[in-house]
């Protein structure tokens, strides 16, 4: 069989099979080769930071990897910018990228160039397939790279006659890396840290933040008085009624400092002292307090659940996890805004619901006022690049087989990637989307002033106004084939939300937000 | 002053007064500096790439370098298609990618990567400024370096600190490199060439087709019996009648092959051999017939044009050029596809008008239908990377100053930078974008038969169907302020370009081609 064929055989045996694909000709072969093996599913999409952010989005839910199909240097530079939100989330993604035949590199056709120094900037796993003969085994070790622990961004670069020549044959799936256990040694350290007596944090984050690691952390915190924290942007948090409750750390780095005024100890686990998004002139880019001490539990390649079951174990053994009380907000009325919508969204947010979240400023509400819904994850933009959550919506839902969806889209982030909608359609997707539409890069007038830049005159205000022309997102979705209303008042989004939620597959509510937040 | 406004004043100095931007919090001393220097005229983008296909068009018509602002590496990934394509085509881009802070990259916050490495993918300068008391000779440098010849992205990176410190001077511009002549051996070896009795073509790109390369290639054709022949994808081709007639080399490698076929010398200006896009299994790479002999006469720093009137003055004294003659095809009627579009255009076109050419497999016609019309720029796909045409369109515009740009662009290549409509309301520019909606991926669809992947199954066929959903654009141009309408015979086409032509302002048809071409 040919090379195209035994790597999606090769994908498929190892738990690959779903890719989302935007190919060209140098691809031909691979995607003829999808007729002959039926278990490999095939997601088109209309740009590569679609194809990218899908297979985010379905890792982050099937807790497995997807591949991508890409199209040479300039295809995986469209995909990039999601590619490096999988990376700061530690997402496996496996990237087939298809290039130049090997004997036609050296005519250098119009589009060739570096894709080994494309895929560098991800700092993950990069191969280039040489023979036909070894592509199959290169797919299996991509996977394997991608899986980890931690997940990693892999990327396969085939070239075309490599993908076209007969010879190869399906390899079989390369065992991922066990993780490492955590010593006893870092268990007692820690634990003589929570004893101490001295005001502790627990800052949980990667793994750390499913179920089972939150109900370890939880007794933990309980049974220490130490308090439990959430890093900024959770890959997926687990959360809900019935789940250990935890506090997310704030985007401004005023609000983190704020969080950890008084810790001395701050204990980690899967995840990094918090420091701050961006510099700001005369503000610290370290946020964890002078006096505060910083304590490595586990990361990386560790266990890290088992970490924090074992130092349960040692310092709250028959200490049960603190957890949310069930509750919703009331159904909200009046002006709508970034607070009403949050009330609505508390309100109506449905069992199992998957919440890809990129509202931005205007979501500053959604935080609480979902604590007491009924279980629930939370997908969050893990590397600032904006334009990652209609994509992670996307291939969540296509992992999530059947949950509801609900992508929280501020409108400026929104028009980065938003033939996200079309896949939706094409693939019968649960996603409901709401455009939180301010009109505006709202944060960035809030990060004008706070890099010092000043008030900002008429010409820098007009470089974060897009109100010029006003976008109208009832029209956008309408053109891709998804069914979308508008929504002025409280009450007008919370009954369009509950119609929208009712409803099977794709539909979207253009949130409209005077106010800006 | 700080680093942001030496920056600007710098560029502004060098003749680079207009900037494409997509910024974010560690480019707002940038945007804040916009204020202090009302020379620089900032356009705004929705994403990176319609910012970065901005600046190759606009470089394209000025011919001058815009820059362009982005933020850190993803802001580079998205624009970098774009700037591929601007790299295949000499295309002068000085890119400002803001980066975090010198002092913060220790703490490797969530939107660093590694810059350099993106930009090493595009073959152009890259530098770092590290000083703020540099930026502004860093910038003199960059623009210098774009300028060329040939043209180049230049890419610029703006620590943050290094932006919003004091301590900086604007600085003068640096001189731009002058082009090399010739040696006179270079002419008498190809002179001699041409007057061997054998058959010889040559075939000109880059910078010799504009007018002035033309007319001196056109004398020598006449005066020696050589084909005149232009590269497939020029940069900006002036043509038109008056102009010296010039036939472009097809994309599909079986057309230049028939093209060259009994042709024993190749004469390369400013362009090089040609070569097939892509490898197909048994089929060559290079499309040089095997007895032809190819000769360089001058490209890359070389001062093409003089090189070209050097040699006219060798072999064709007193030659005058082969001028086109005017002729428009009638108005077209029946039913609208690929050749009734052709002849709208070819119709309707009008004098000084730019043409933005995406239209890809719907396009084949276009070129003999508008031969004979009133002067104008056509301006292709460089680089292979689509996407390119709409953002292209919208600088063509703002450089243009008045003059009409049409933008003829195929359905799926839309999809990638549509976002460029915006721009286009916004900044009140003259295009007429037509959409050729065939609803599929044509192009592939041919493609998958001559890589010889077989007829392709239901699931291969699907990966280029982009008919479900079908894409409306009138909903999707209206829904970005852009007033559209749809044509489906070729008569309410033509009523209906006759009329976008006429009026100022940007405004869209989707040409609907059942036939698929």
């Amino acid at each position: 069989m040919n090379g195209a064929h035994a790597l999606i055989r090769t994908l498929v045996a190892a738990g690959v099979d779903t890719c989302f694909t935007n190919p060209g000709t140098s691809e031909m072969h691979f995607v003829a080769a999808l007729d002959d093996v039926p278990e490999m599913r095939a997601v088109l999409g209309l740009f590569e930071g679609v194809v990218t952010g899908a297979a985010d989005g379905y890792a982050r839910v099937a807790d497995k990897p997807a591949a991508t199909l890409l199209h040479l240097g300039p295809g995986l530079g469209n995909g990039l910018a999601n590619l490096h939100n999988a990376r700061r989330g530690n997402v496996p993604v496996v990237n087939i990228v298809g290039d130049h035949a090997i004997y036609h590199e050296r005519y250098d056709a119009p589009l060739q160039s570096d894709i080994e120094a494309l895929a560098s900037n991800l700092n993950g796993w990069v191969r280039r397939s040489r023979h036909t003969a070894e592509v199959a085994s290169d797919a299996a070790v991509a996977v394997a790279a991608a899986v980890g622990p931690p997940g990693k961004v892999a990327t396969l670069i085939l070239p075309a006659d490599v993908s076209w020549s007969d010879g190869a044959e399906p390899a079989s799936p390369v065992a991922a890396m066990a993780s490492t256990p955590v010593a006893e040694e870092a268990f007692e350290r820690v634990a003589k840290v929570l004893r101490s007596g001295e005001q502790c944090a627990l800052l949980v984050g990667g793994r750390a933040v499913h179920e089972r690691g939150l109900r370890a952390a939880s007794r933990v915190a309980k049974a220490t008085g130490a308090k439990l924290l959430c890093e900024t942007f959770p890959t997926r948090l687990e959360r809900g009624a019935g789940l250990p409750a935890v506090e997310r750390l704030g985007y401004l780095a005023e609000f983190t400092q704020m969080q950890l005024t008084g810790v001395r100890h701050l204990v980690l686990i899967d995840t990094k002292a918090p420091v701050s998004f961006f510099a700001y002139p005369d503000k610290p880019s370290d946020l964890v307090p002078a006096d505060c001490e910083v304590h490595g539990l586990a990361i990386g390649a560790d266990d890290v659940e088992g970490a924090l079951e074992a130092l349960a174990d040692v310092v709250a053994e028959s200490e049960t996890p603190l957890l949310q009380d069930a509750g919703r907000p009331d159904r909200p009325t009046g002006a709508l805004n970034g607070e009403t919508i949050a009330a609505a969204v508390g309100a109506l947010l449905p069992e199992g619901a998957i919440v890809s979240d990129e509202a931005n400023t205007a979501g500053l509400w959604l935080n609480g006022a979902t604590a007491g819904a009924p279980r629930h994850d939370w997908l969050t933009l893990t590397g600032g690049a904006i334009g990652q959550g209609m994509p992670v919506a996307t291939g969540a839902a296509v992992a999530g087989k059947g949950r509801k969806v609900l992508s929280l889209e501020a409108d400026g982030s929104a028009m980065y990637t938003l033939q996200s909608l079309w896949t939706q359609v094409r693939e019968g997707l649960d996603v409901t989307t709401v455009i939180f539409n301010n009109r505006s890069y709202a944060i960035l007038n809030l990060e004008l002033s706070r890099v010092g830049a000043g008030a900002g005159g008429p010409k820098a205000h007009d470089m974060l106004d897009i109100s010029r022309p006003d976008l109208d997102f009832v029209s956008l979705a309408t053109g891709m084939g998804v069914p979308a209303t508008r929504a002025t008042t409280a009450e007008e989004f919370t009954t369009q939300l509950e119609a929208a939620l009712a409803h099977d597959g794709p539909n979207l509510i253009e949130a409209i937000i005077p106010s800006g937040f």
